[in-house]
Formats: C-alpha cells, sequence, structure tokens
C-alpha cells in the first residue's frame, strides 16, 4: 500500500459513494456520519431487527460498533452481518471497551466469531478479545494498554479469525497474522476527542466499499485519518475545533498534498519495526 | 410569502420561543436541537410512549422524523400525532429514507395518512411516498432523485393528502397542490453535513409553533435555513466548519442583512418555472 | 472552596483521569463525553441493564440524566445508583424536565429518593423537585423560572434528601441546606447551545470522581465550566463556535489564568446575597 494506491483509492471513494451501513454507538453517530460524508461516502445508522437485513443488502460495506451496547443492537448486528457474509458485502467491527464487563466481553467474543473481513481496536479492546483479559480492560472505552503491547495479540487474533486486524494508539498497527503494516501518523489531542477511534472503524468501512483488499482498505483509513488529523492539531487550539477541523481536512484532502506526511512502514515479519 | 413576511415570523420565532416537540433521529438530535436554538425556538427531544401524548399538548408544534425508525418511535409518533392532532398542534413530518427498504415504506405511508400539516423530503424520498418505488429508492438515505424530478410526485401528494409538500435539493419546492414556491438558496457543501435536511424540518417546525399558515411557514423556514446555508458556506473551509458557521448564521440572522440573498419565485400553476 | 483549591482539583482530574459513567440522554452524548475529555476524565456512556452494575463499580463517579426519558434507563439508572451506593461511589443526578409531565415527574421523584451526592437542575427543574409543580413545569427542557426563585426550594431539597443541590442559571446557586455559594460566571449565549447544563452536571462527576467533598466537587465543576464559557463567549460568533471553544477553553485551563475572572460568593447563611 503507497501512496499513490491510497489516492487511487480516495479517489475511487469519491467518485462511487459506497453507501456505509453503520450499527454504531449512540454517542458517535452524528461525528461518524460527518466522517464518512467528509471522505465522500454515502453514511446511514439503521438499527431496527425489522430492517437491517434489507438494508445492508443495499449497501456496499457494514460496520458494527458495541460502543452503547444493548441486546436488541446484537441481534440487529448478528441479523445484519449473516446477510451481509452471504451477499459477499464486507463488514469491520469495532470492539468499543471489549474487556470491560462480562456482557460487553461475551458480545465482543460472539461477534468476533461471526468472520469479520476487518477488526479494529485500541490496545486494551484488542488485547481483551484474544482473552488477556487481565491486561486488557481499559479504563472503561479508552486504553490502558499500548498499542505496542497488543501486536502479539493482533497477529493470533488476525490468524484465528482471518480477519485483518488493525491495533490503533499512537502507532497504528495493521496485521493479517504475516504482514504488518505501521502508522507513525496522527496526534495526541485525537485522543482528547470522542469516538475518533470509531471513525476510523467507519473509515476503513468507507474503503471496504470500494476496495475488497481488507488489509489495502484498513491502511488506507488508518492512514488518511492520521494525516487529516495531524493537519487538523496543526491549526486547532484544542479538542473542540480539532473535530471541526478534522472534518474539513479529510473533505479537503483530494485538493492537500499529504503525501510527504505519511510515515507507513510494512514488514513481512508481523513483528513491529519500532517501538 | 416575500422578505418582510419571513422577517416578521423571525421576529415571532425569537420572541414566543416556540416548544417544538421532536421524535427524531439518534444521528441527528444534537445539531437539530441546537439549529432551534439558533434560529430562537425551544427544542425538547421526548419519544417514550409513556410520556409523549403529555409532552406534545405543552408544544407549539411536533416534528417527527424516522432516520434510525424501530417499532418503539413508530408507535411514540402515532400515538404524539393523534394528540396533536386533538388538540389542534401543527405537525411535520420527515421521511427519512422512505424508499429504502419495506419496513421504511410501510412507515413513511402509515405516518403519511395521519394528516401531517407539511411533508418535508428529498426527492427520492417524496418519490418514495408515492408509490414511485423504482426511481424513489434512494442511496440509503442520501437522495438519487434531483429535485425537480419529484415536483409532480410533490403536487400529486400535497393533493392526497391535504399537506403542504417539500421537495429539497439544490433548489427547494414547496407546493399545496395548487401553488409553486421554488428556493434557490442553500450551497452543495451543505450534502456533506449530516442531518441538514432533518434541520430543515425542525426550523419548518419552529415557524409553524408562530405561524399556522403551513405553506408560509414551510417557505420561510426553508429559504432562512438556505440563506444561512449560503452566509456559512461563505465563510467555511469544509463541513466541520460549515456545521459550525451555520449555527452561527442562523443565530445572527436577525442582525444580518439577508434580504439580498433571497431568491425565492412562486407561481399559480405549481409547475416548475426553472429546471 | 478557593481558586487554588479548585486549581489542585482541576490537577487532580488531570492526573487521575476519572472513569465517569454516564447514563444519560441521547441528544448530549457526544458534547457530554467531549465536555469531560476536555476537562481531563475519561467519559464512558453505558445504559444495559445487562451491565450497568459491572460497568459502575469501575468507575469513580456516576451521572444520571433523563433528557430522553424511557423505562429501560430508569430501570439501568437504579440498578447503577444501587450497585454505585454499595460501593461508596458517588453520584450525580440532573432532573432534565422534571416538572414537564408526570411520568417524567414520577422518574426525577423516584430517583431523587435515591439519596444523589449531588442534584443540578434549572430553576423549573429544582421548583418541579420539590411538589412546586406549578411554578416548575418549565418550557419543556428549558426554565420559565429563574435560578434566584428556586434558591428556597433548593435548600429545602438538599435538607430533605442529603443532596449538595445546584440551581444553575444567570447566577448558579450550590447549596447544602446550611452554606449557600453563589457563581457570577457564564455568559447569557450557552443558553442557546444544547446540553451545556448537562455538561455542567457531567463535570461535577469528573470532580466527584477525585473529590469526596461534594460541595466543593460542585463548586469546582460549576465554576471552572463558566469560566471557560465566559472565555469561550468572547470569541465566539454565535452559538456554533460557542460549543466548539468551550471545549477548547475547557482543555486549556491548566495554562490560562482564569483567576481573576472568577467570582464566587459564599455565605453562612443558605440566602441569596445578591438578586
Amino acid at each position: 500500500m503507497n501512496a499513490e494506491s491510497m489516492r487511487v483509492l480516495l479517489q475511487a471513494v469519491r467518485t462511487r459513494q459506497p453507501l456505509v451501513h453503520n450499527i454504531t454507538n449512540l454517542v458517535v453517530m452524528n461525528n461518524t456520519a460527518n466522517a464518512l460524508l467528509a471522505i465522500g461516502a454515502s453514511p446511514a445508522m439503521v438499527h431496527s431487527c425489522d430492517e437491517v437485513e434489507d438494508f445492508v443488502a443495499l449497501s456496499q460495506a457494514l460496520v458494527v460498533n458495541i460502543g452503547t451496547l444493548h441486546s436488541e443492537q446484537i441481534a440487529a448486528a448478528k441479523l445484519a452481518v449473516a446477510r451481509a457474509r452471504t451477499a459477499g458485502i464486507p463488514w469491520v467491527f469495532d470492539p468499543v471497551g471489549a474487556g470491560a464487563t462480562p456482557y460487553r466481553r461475551a458480545a465482543a467474543s460472539a461477534l468476533t466469531r461471526l468472520q469479520p473481513n476487518v477488526i479494529r481496536g485500541n490496545g486494551s479492546e484488542i488485547l481483551a478479545l484474544t482473552q488477556q483479559a487481565q491486561s486488557g480492560q481499559g479504563r472503561g472505552v479508552d486504553s490502558t494498554d499500548r498499542s505496542e503491547t497488543a501486536v502479539e495479540a493482533a497477529r493470533t487474533l488476525a490468524l484465528e479469525t482471518g480477519a485483518v486486524v488493525a491495533v490503533t494508539g499512537t502507532v497504528d498497527y495493521i496485521t493479517d497474522g504475516k504482514r504488518l503494516t505501521e502508522i507513525h501518523n496522527g496526534h495526541p489531542m485525537m485522543a482528547r476527542v470522542t469516538g475518533l477511534g470509531c471513525s476510523a472503524t467507519a473509515l476503513i468501512g468507507a474503503f471496504l466499499g470500494v476496495e475488497r483488499d481488507a488489509f489495502s482498505a484498513t491502511v488506507a483509513g488508518l492512514a488518511l485519518l492520521g494525516v487529516a488529523g495531524e493537519m487538523a492539531a496543526q491549526q486547532a487550539e484544542g479538542p473542540g475545533s480539532l473535530q471541526v477541523k478534522l472534518l474539513d481536512c479529510l473533505y479537503l484532502l483530494e485538493e492537500t498534498p499529504w503525501l510527504e506526511r505519511l510515515h507507513i512502514e510494512t514488514s513481512a515479519s508481523a513483528r513491529p519495526a519500532t517501538d
């Protein structure tokens, strides 16, 4: 995945405007929808068990996020995922706060078994998914584990599930169990805006909507969010303006030179090159 | 509906602060409430079947929006609408994504039959309400049909239901089946901010709260949002800052000269003057 | 509570990042989470009866807000409160729109009896909680009663419940039934942004997470929000930019001189010093 391929994928999102079906949490719905619109996709938040199967069949990708988990949402997600898989529509899973409670751990585990194309979480969440519950409890929905500490867990999870697994943090790691790509973009202030991890997952969904290679779609989504976040942070006085400018920067990506900002490394060893 | 009448209505909203009861979708609740506050109304989002009837009776207008539709919301909307009609409180219906799924089509159709004072949708949604499902499916909640193509459907729908029907898009069309008003305000970037259609519907609700002529209330709501959106777009770098500045511009409408921006045409033929 | 104590509390929130469990309304979830992140706390919105007990046990404070009330939310709040009290975790109650409907009045009354450490509401809400329903009906979720008119009710409520009671408005009043503190900070434009009262309650939660004296935590939360709101209003053109800049100002509080802005008065008489 190089910059030129990303540019092509970004252009494809703009042109084809993939419909991204989100079954997501109540905190981030608005900014997730806006992030998808800013990058050029067409978002929809559709949750009812009465229509998720019909809706996902119209979509180019499905995003499932368990932030404000409840029983109907799990049921809807399972229905949507089953239909998506039958129809060959890719889906990405965001196991928000996976390790925080037994209920959340069980739901995250059940969804992980439904063959997501991509799983994206912070360090604590990815550790929790691999049953390393002690270290993966996190602080509620925030990570208490640096992304580096979950790279091995990500590799295991990728091999077990067949999903591309992304651990995001100061450095983002993407692995399919064999390759490992690191993204050194982004800005620390992004952690002070709620739901940017959820936006990352949604952007991966947008790229999955135009690119069937899940590894490439994941790298593109995370790298472009990181780059846009960096540009936004340079102009922001705090997290309020960062959230606003991030949407502007995503929108302007096609017209902004971002190549020189991109800091990506890939290795074939599935071991982190840096720490 | 001329600029002077709009100015009087805007002043009435500021002074009387109509309580607008919203049964609306989870994506746009925050920015809908902020749009209503910015124009001078008093918003409330109240959904439980246990209280919607009591609450709507205190309100000056009701807004029903089916964006994130589920069964309890339909039940609550029906209860609230029934009470609103008994009490003579006007209500406006936003059939978000009406054509996307059978569930959504059925719900939209049922609510349309409950005599809304105003229906506002994009081209695909208005086409879907008139059973022209083939062309009105849309892309999820986004329109794939230009507003022009739904003007005839809007006229039919207005005559069938007795509602004022608004089709919004690059040009907004408002008809009661006899008259047709076109609004050529707004800015293309507004389509890249989630829920501005929902804000439009809510602003119509605010004006219905002070003006019983539904046609005038609808034109005022859409024209002022269009004008504020234009002013915001001039200052915005992208959709993030557009959303923020739009609220500022709505708030400042009383002090800003907007007369020369207003681009409205009315004809008695219920046929579009332009294309 | 003087400025130096507040500075120490603010530093404690930044350092200890208390996990604040919110059972709150759907309108304000995003900006509540962002206000908590901006001040330095770690927010989580967790609502399911299947996990609220487990989750609150991990938290340093619980916030219950009945803005978009429904039956499951009441059940979840009761479960979470019971566990919080057993575990000695403080909780703060925001009785949004308490007087608007019988359903809301009953729910607010039931939760008030569960011994919150702090209750924060606007004038109409606090009057409604003390059964002065005639004057405390409000306009939906907005107050029709100035905060001054509810000071006596706040004192009574504090003595009856053992809670610290805060009535917010142009002047904020905090009382435990014996002492009374007035905060003359904030800006009128803050009333034109939805959910800043909810943010106030959440910030009280953040300070309760690091300071067991509920009176001090309440004064700190309200004073710092008022000061940040003033600074934001000076830079804002309208309510859209105010909401954004408020988050920036909360984030920058540690580095900004705000001492000279602070306008607090405390008396031992539990009677307002000014009107």
